[in-house]
């Protein structure tokens, strides 16, 4: 009752609009509308499908904001993860609005902004907890949540239509190593008052149970440093998990190692998080790299990247030995603490597999704990903002899916459980919720300097190149006489290991001749007609002798250009 | 005492020479040498790595069985698995001795050669279990062992320097759906006459406890027909898991439901495995799949293959719409009878969260066991054989490590357990074991007809054309004045969308004209150098504009040849 009396006065609909994060885990950014006020919540970026060759990064499509830029008040980051803030980079310069962000997040941000020249063109407020922002019509206010970064946040945004808790990442953590507990006081207030929906983190809503501690993750540590007191220890973990690495190197101090940092995402992390104060460095505990070789390898710990098998990070350097300065041998014992993200299963097992070929023990399970709330924390959240919408966010479909089952289960009715897609509009207010309209969305490839020059054509072409190969056929065409003035030459890369292909080679340039002279002899003067000749002779040739089928390039030049 | 009086006659070694399958799962294939006889343990391929691009299959390098032909007595299968038969029809035609094999491994093998027109010049014998035969130096018997596939054998190897067992891939099922449990009398019988060497099966030496019978599968089969008896039931699974199959029809037939199995491999093995009694079908059951219309969905069961999130196979076409009779939709119960094999994770999950966007309800867990022993398992085979050596096989580095703390912990002696790598040659008889000398092995890959015609050469060039494709410059010059006949022209695949970079394609070929131009005033009438001269130039230009590294092709055509 007394709800509706509140918003009485407002007629008009929020919108939530999300742009990304609902098809996969990645992209986050979502859109909330009231009347003429935007605000945009995260501004993440994903990483390449395996088939989106040569892609660096993905981001969203935001023709929807510059569309209404006029209306945009700013971007509201709740934790600085790449899934949340990555794309900004790429945004800001077509949305310049500003950026509301807790301290770490906004560390990390200005780190970005600052590589790419954007730092001076870009309003940013760093947000404390318990602070609230004005933004048009909007009022949001940031709660301190649990995550595998420190200063992470959730946001209740009040809007005339009412008020929407979104949780951002989070985990419930009652003894976190750095800063205090989620202010589960917070979500419990602002529950009583009403709230019109919760957006709440869907990660791991197909997992039972609580999620544990990350200070059991120090307690695992501790364990581990007792037992292999006599081997050098390399750990590798996430770099922005700052709660870990404090742990670890307060684990090393307390076992009288020094530390070392190897790869750059981490040293710019822990850089940032010591100067903001978020991860409490002992004197003389970090030495450089090269001073390693100072110390008896049981006195020291290295921190590295690479815990996900990526290709170029320091870990797999050292497994495979191509790091220039830390070899990997028996005398070592190497900690993944960290799990594989869905899709680096394979990447990971092959670095733990060169590692014990070199002789090290590998420990790569029970030294990690997830940054995201279990089925248990999820029911918590739920029962303290006793939401009347659920919108499960952050996941793949079956992880929505899965919040939604929770979510019945604790008795919100399934016609006001939305599962939405990018570009879906969910209006709603206290009379009612649907989806109303799309706006457009989708991603943008980011390959080098280029945003969005590459696209479906050009990736088509680098699959089919990728698959078989690429031939050309070049030959040379006197557009006077119609007559050839070169004859047609093969050049492949990627097909055939030319040297032992020689008869391949000449069979097929002898048919292109043959076909491209019997062409101008019928009078054939349409030169893209005999390119499809071409491209179709040789390609029937190619399948039948070798059943694969490469892209085939006619070239001919024009001899009197 | 007894076993050294046994063998004291012989004084030359056995050799065991892997030829792969231990350094990932895959390719196995095992050389036992005795003086003038050499036997083969399987012949097994393996797939392509990700980033070996447009490779269909890669088998063994067999140089040291062509370069010993006439020591080589035969192929002797363990099983009808990919991973051990499925380079046969690559292998036999340059090493064509006789293939021993069980029944059902035998059939499906004629099945690939029979594709391969190999059928007649390839002498085939089916082994009975129990049975021995000669070959050379070697007796082989098959013992019944229980696996993912009927009629998988464990191999005793008699040789005059002693015992080898071979467990193939193995589980321990007492209560197996076709056929009789593993043969663990044989095993117990063999070990107390004296076994060398154990070569055991290290798949799941990580697990602990033991592997569950396939019939706990049947059971939860029933209880999902239970459940979902209102919807259509698809069911995926692997194609040649024939009691996996067996159980889902007997299971519908008893739920009065038809059968249609969709999927080629599903299709060509039910085949076999009907024809060779290892199956067996209530009449009727089976349809066709356009006789689904004919039933009421929640009266049908589709087998399908596509577990394992293959992008072409019958399920994932179903998932993404593209499957010409098959819809999926809401009323649709989709159970995956099968767990996501290493590196196959995301491509389950897009498949499954495909299938969920769907409307169907699909079930992807605890529908599976596997087909190999886990640690208890492990243990009893050891503890029946009780070898003097152990040499864990079948498996990634990681398993081998895992199988052999499972030896030690048995009280074999660390020195005599051996981790081999492929290539090795491994020496034993009664008084020592070590590995002595190596032979030439590796992979070869196959694409389309051409088996090792794709090599590293051609790898790298299309891993480095999928990565930024491809910028061909052509121009034509006259060899007699030294002069440009054709202006440079520029194109690309898979490097930008030309439509939308006219300014960056227009400005390098300016640049490239300038730079011949002043090359050839200078005088240059090499033409390498003048081709290395504009790939150095064009590769600058494009990595400053685009931070890009396509292939770069400068093709000269002599306008005068």
């Amino acid at each position: 009752m007394s709800r509706k009396k509140k918003h009485k006065a407002s007629s008009s609909k929020l919108q939530i609009i999300p742009m990304g994060g609902l098809e996969q885990i990645g992209m986050n950014i979502t859109a909330f509308r009231y009347e003429d006020s935007i605000i945009v919540v995260d501004c993440g970026l994903s990483f390449p499908d395996d088939d989106m060759f040569g892609i660096d990064l993905v981001i969203p499509d935001v023709t929807y904001l510059k569309e209404n830029i006029d209306k945009v008040k700013g971007f509201v980051i709740t934790h600085g993860h790449e899934d949340h803030i990555g794309a900004l980079p790429y945004i800001l310069p077509q949305v310049n609005v500003p950026v509301y962000a807790t301290r770490l997040t906004m560390g990390i941000i200005e780190h970005k902004l600052e590589e790419h020249e954007l730092l001076k063109s870009t309003k940013r407020k760093v947000v404390s907890f318990g602070d609230t922002i004005e933004l048009g019509h909007f009022r949001v206010e940031f709660i301190r949540t649990n995550h595998s970064i420190v200063d992470a946040a959730a946001l209740a945004i009040y809007s005339p239509a009412g008020t929407v808790v979104h949780t951002g990442d989070f985990k419930v953590d009652y003894t976190p190593v750095y800063g205090d507990p989620i202010d589960l006081q917070r979500f419990g207030e602002i529950g009583r008052k009403g709230v019109l929906a919760l957006m709440c983190d869907s990660t791991n809503a197909e997992r039972p149970g609580f999620t544990a501690s990350e200070k059991t993750v120090g307690k695992t540590l501790d364990t581990l440093f007792e037992e292999h007191g006599n081997t050098r220890i390399i750990i590798a973990t996430f770099a922005s998990n700052v709660d870990r690495v404090q742990q670890i190197i307060s684990t090393a101090d307390r076992y009288g190692r020094k530390v070392a940092v190897e790869g750059r995402s981490m040293t710019t992390i822990i850089d940032i998080a010591q100067k903001l104060g978020c991860i409490k460095i002992p004197e003389n505990t970090l030495i450089d790299i090269d001073e390693l070789r100072n110390y008896a390898p049981n006195k020291t710990v290295i921190i590295t990247t690479g815990s996900q098998g990526e290709s170029m990070a320091a870990l797999s350097r050292m497994a495979n030995g191509q790091h220039r300065k830390i070899n990997v041998n028996a005398g070592d014992t190497i900690i993944f603490s960290s799990n594989p993200i869905p899709g680096n299963e394979k990447a990971v097992t092959n670095v733990i597999n060169e590692l014990l070929i070199k002789g090290a023990d590998v420990i790569f399970q029970d030294v990690h704990v997830s940054g995201h709330a279990c089925q248990e924390d999820i029911k918590l959240i739920y029962t303290l903002v006793r939401p009347k919408y659920a919108i499960p966010v952050h996941g793949e479909y079956k992880h929505l899916i899965a919040q939604r089952s929770l979510a019945a289960n604790l008795g919100i009715s399934r016609k006001n459980i939305f599962l939405l897609r990018s570009g879906d509009i969910l209006e709603m207010n206290e009379n009612g919720a649907q989806v109303n309209g799309r706006v457009q969305t989708g991603t943008v490839l980011v390959d080098g300097l280029g945003v969005g020059d590459v696209g479906n054509v050009v990736l088509r072409e680098r699959q089919r190149l990728a698959e078989d190969g690429i031939v050309i056929v070049v030959f040379g065409l006197d557009r006077e006489s119609g007559r050839l003035s070169s004859a047609p030459s093969i050049l492949s890369r990627g097909f055939v290991y030319v040297k032992e292909a020689d008869e391949l080679i000449d069979d097929a340039t002898d048919l292109v001749l043959d076909e491209v002279t019997e062409a101008l002899d019928r009078g054939t003067t349409d030169w893209n007609k005999l390119k499809s000749l071409v491209k179709d002779v040789l390609s029937d040739f190619i399948w039948r002798k070798t059943k694969r089928r490469p892209m085939i390039l006619p070239i001919i030049m024009d001899t009197r250009s």
